[in-house]
């Protein structure tokens, strides 16, 4: 691959959907730093975000906002500047990073039909509804785990096989499937491609992959890998996102200095 | 028990609900014709709904009615008739026939949690739903066994074992289970009375029992069985039922004439 393909891959990446830059920050510190302790110059994050559009200015604003939401700290070094993760930034980084990472839906506790008391008004059902559940119909809907389940409903393992339509769209909706098919479609002829020569670069092209996936990976939970399997955008997207992450690697931090 | 106390509970129990004379003759029939080719008496027959305070003259009403229904056939004797169930009277006898006098749900193929599309309306859902079944929500409902249900409706194995009590009463209506209740009520003090001697007045109480029982039976399917189990109205009253069938046992036809 040469420099400019590199650079028009890394912006062909980066298209395929919004970006915050702090998001991206996010993304980049989370991959990058794999112990509490590690630390990256703010000279190298530049360079690692530049590729994918985002100027110096726009950095500084994501820095200062995750630094006033607690979430990484600066130190000064001389004239240079270090990022690092507060402990409150680890925590969260390490709690998503089975989802972000993982081959395979990462919550067990098997998948619950649930089916909201007939005189319950819809709004409420949506609102009592644990995290990571998909509404179905006005007072049903899938969860993963019975618990948070008010013990009022009706809650029944879920077990078919071949669920409908109307339930496919409900657990994967169009603008998520549709941004992993096209995250897909983008990355997919990466594999095949040679392998850039530069580092910065290389390890560029790695983060804007790892971005666009960890922002719809985050976006919903375990429930549409548990129910549809491998029938769905998200699951053929992470074949090729888990192939893309191991083909370009993540580089040792020393390495990048 | 005397005679005017057999008469009183016999009355009794004819109270605890409402009489078509045509469904007591069912009854009655379906009960004692254990065979295509059995016959009875219409003064047995008589003698037998009296009292339950049906008089010859409704009796000769409902009776015709069910000949015309093609449901029985009359021949005469002589001066005397003997009623016979017709081939559809048999069969339908035949078919409701565990029902009545079994011990459990006699549908098997498990229960299931179905629920409808979000855009079919309500009334839609409560029409195609399969029969036997029971809606809960607007979309959702429960099944027994999953035929008939529609194709693109979300179908799960049900498998809960304590149901909200919203569940209960969608299963178990407040009517059918008072009415249930009011049956064993008056039937358990006569499991310990004494036996009444007069074989017809004895089967008379047989079947002013037999028939409340089998009129509430029929208004439901396996369905309040297979869920609540021996939680309800249904089988707390089926036990004491069964238990004053056996009692009050089924006369040889032969030996009431």
């Amino acid at each position: 691959m040469e420099a400019s393909e590199l650079q028009q891959n890394i912006a062909r990446v980066a298209e395929i959907g919004p970006i915050k830059v702090w998001s991206v920050v996010v993304t980049v510190l989370g991959d990058l730093l794999q112990a509490p302790a590690d630390t990256l110059s703010a000279r190298q994050l530049d360079a690692l975000v530049a590729p994918m559009g985002i100027n110096n200015q726009a950095l500084r604003v994501a820095v200062h906002r995750l630094r006033n939401d607690g979430w990484i700290e600066t130190h000064r070094e001389g004239r240079r500047s270090r990022h690092q993760l507060t402990a409150k930034g680890w925590a969260e980084t390490e709690r998503v990073r089975p989802h972000v990472y993982g081959e395979a839906p990462t919550r067990s506790g098997g998948v619950f039909l649930i089916v909201g008391p007939p005189q319950m008004a819809a709004p409420e059902f949506a609102e009592l509804m644990p995290e990571d559940g998909t509404v179905l119909t006005s007072r049903s809907g899938l969860v993963v785990g019975a618990e948070g389940v008010p013990s009022n409903w009706l809650c029944t393992p879920y077990n078919e096989a071949s669920p409908p339509d109307w339930v496919q769209d409900a657990l994967s909706p169009k603008d998520i499937s549709s941004e992993y098919d096209a995250l897909r479609e983008v990355v997919m002829p990466l594999l095949k491609a040679e392998l850039p020569e530069d580092l910065v670069a290389r390890t560029a092209l790695r983060l804007a992959i790892l971005h666009h996936w960890r922002r719809l990976r985050l976006r919903h939970g375990a429930l549409p890998d548990l129910v549809l399997k491998d029938g769905w955008a998200g699951a053929r997207c992470r074949d090729v996102v888990l192939d893309a992450l191991s083909r370009f690697e993540r580089p040792a931090l020393s390495s990048l200095e």
